[in-house]
């Protein structure tokens, strides 16, 4: 694709593909609570459906575009491999912020819930922390591969390492910074409280540290084209 | 794909496919809510998977001959930005709805069901059209970014996109004005009452414009050879 | 692929390709049923989920050796069409159904059943014979586009038709003669009484050949080059 | 792909590979069992869909690397076949078994379960056995099939098979002597008796030989290059 965007589309793509990320996920939550009548398995199966399937869309449409990172840890991942400036992942990040949160409000709208909203659901301890390292490492690390070798995989391979991480990790995997804090003003089924996310958030970065420093070791240096060329 | 379609060719495949969405639509529907025993959410992930199945090989299938729009806010976006003439818009949307009046005919048929029925169930609200606008419009937004960025995708994307939008939108997704003409003459699972359909169908004709709107911003203009022979 | 393959290897294909097809329709129903807890719609997710996911492995895995066709209805009409001649269909169906028996009993046995059995599953009557029709209708329709128009997205594309039309014919979708004789020898979740199994074949080759008729108006001839080297 | 990995870059990748798929199948089978509400069929919905996305994943991301075998069977089929050396394949098992231990552990400690477990969860008797020596033969038989005429698609092929066999085999398809072997370490959903192990990992290896055979009757013999290049 020798097509290039501009600065300004880049972001825009980020802050829609991050709406749309957060719409899925808050909504898809909430219809799943409402219809599974109690088993909460059925509404984490639908939960698990809807977010894959709307990442695979979302990486598909805009990747081309901005890369679709619609996630602070692999733009900061990016920034520190030299794909990005600080700047321009400074900007992504807010995108991705300011987009999450429109989708956690027009989730709200369309289940006719208050806009603005607090989450009570506590998430916290070492097993949910290291849930959120093991889920972000390996986020990351399936990013890091197949943007390499296998390029045309990336938005299956995302989708699907998400809808697994959803349920093999005892916090349901949320391994994205935005989403931890768009969450955070949700008080619904995919909610977490605001004084848990803190802790969530930093160990999200340090998965996605490790792994990128495992990936590393793992693939060997990218030529010069291939750097200039990738997403 | 240099083979070339008659008008008719291209008539008959957005009617056939448009019935067979329909069965798979609406057939889907009665099967889900006969065997789950109550619980709606098993019945719509049912109705979830064989609508997104059946859109990814109908897509497959008729893409090639007539681009597969099945959806009358497809075609005239499609009118919109030149890619058929008003016409031929027309004519398409006539096959659609006829298509899908016979499709939802046939699961009736197959269940045992009276052929002609009147949908009692109320869909109506606020909540319920900004869903359908949200739902439309981001049906076009992933079609129009991934016809221009990623077209081996399309097929994927739109049944992926409708699988998450029947669970993260409050009106379960009709995003489709012959779907929710042909829906409001069953009365199943997934009917609806003939006097809510023109509110739906407005929203997703606004949601598609602001769509195709925002995305023409994102994504940079055709050259005239892609117009010429993209889908 | 310019690879060719000895006609024992061909049927060598199809015969092992049918057993593993048959193990997996019969041994997810009997799973399924088992574990389902009276749920019928949990019990059938799982069956659609297996033969889909079954369908794409032994259609992408033989598909360049035998065709994949696994198929009594499909043999006929590629026999029909000359891509194949009527010795060698002759001799594809013997295989089909020698394998489809022969999966039958390894389902049987795996799950500790008796080998031999007589399924007493009634499935009668013109809806569930117009909805074999339907199915088998669907299925050569998108095997016929497919083969043609996108060859890559075959196995995919069949597939996700199986499962869907599992959902949304009232018969569940059997659209296979060799399927249906095999299954009426299990007396278990997928099975079908001996004396239903005869009105349900010919409805399957019914659709079958009406399929055949209508899309190949709606495809343009195939050169020359075409027919010798598909599939 | 030209890129060539370092012995120690492959032996990481199968470790790392067999580590995160064992968290995805043992994190998977608690999670379903402590949300699914009693319904068993419900939690193995979730630990199968689990199992396929995160084999997707992993042979996308490190086939490339390793040839993403994860499988002690895998390896000795390829060490048979030349594919690969008998001190590398030693090698290899070694690397698996460790990284499967390793997963179970993270697994555990996601879940604040005892990191050192024994199952006490009977798995025996003939039909079991049988159902290993299916499901290894199938597993092994796709494999070679779509390594050999479908490279594109052995990763979703292998992720759709053992989605299909967890259900239609009556072992629920354990089908690699690694995962069989850390799996007796996990007193969770897909634990398995120390002592009913063995004879799991031998009906396995026999139905992978089995397998080995008659696919190299139904594929011609690969040509020089062929062999160099491929996985």
């Amino acid at each position: 694709m020798a097509e290039t965007f501009s600065a300004r589309q880049r972001l825009a793509a980020e802050a829609l593909g991050s709406a749309l990320l957060l719409a899925a996920v808050i909504g898809s939550g909430i219809m799943g609570e409402r219809l599974a009548g109690g088993n909460v398995a059925i509404a984490l199966l639908a939960n698990t459906l809807v977010t894959g399937a709307m990442l695979f869309v979302l990486i598909t449409s805009f990747g081309p575009i901005s890369g679709a990172h619609f996630n602070p840890a692999v733009s900061v991942v990016a920034a520190i491999q030299r794909n990005i400036t600080w700047t321009m992942c400074a900007a992504y990040v807010a995108a991705q912020v300011a987009g999450a949160l429109i989708g956690v409000a027009a989730a709200h709208l369309m289940f006719e819930l208050p806009v603005a909203q607090v989450s009570l659901r506590e998430r916290s301890g070492a097993a949910q922390l290291f849930s959120e390292f093991v889920a972000t490492f390996g986020l990351i690390a399936a990013i890091a591969a197949t943007v390499r070798l296998a390029p045309s995989q990336v938005a299956a391979a995302v989708a699907s390492y998400i809808m697994a991480a959803y349920w093999f990790t005892a916090s349901t995997s949320f391994a994205n910074p935005a989403v931890t804090l768009a969450r955070s003003l949700s008080d619904t089924f995919a909610g977490i409280r605001p004084t848990d996310a803190p802790a969530f958030i930093a160990a999200q970065f340090v998965g996605a540290l490790v792994a990128m420093l495992i990936m590393s070791r793992l693939l060997p240096p990218r030529t010069k084209t291939q750097a200039d060329t990738s997403r």
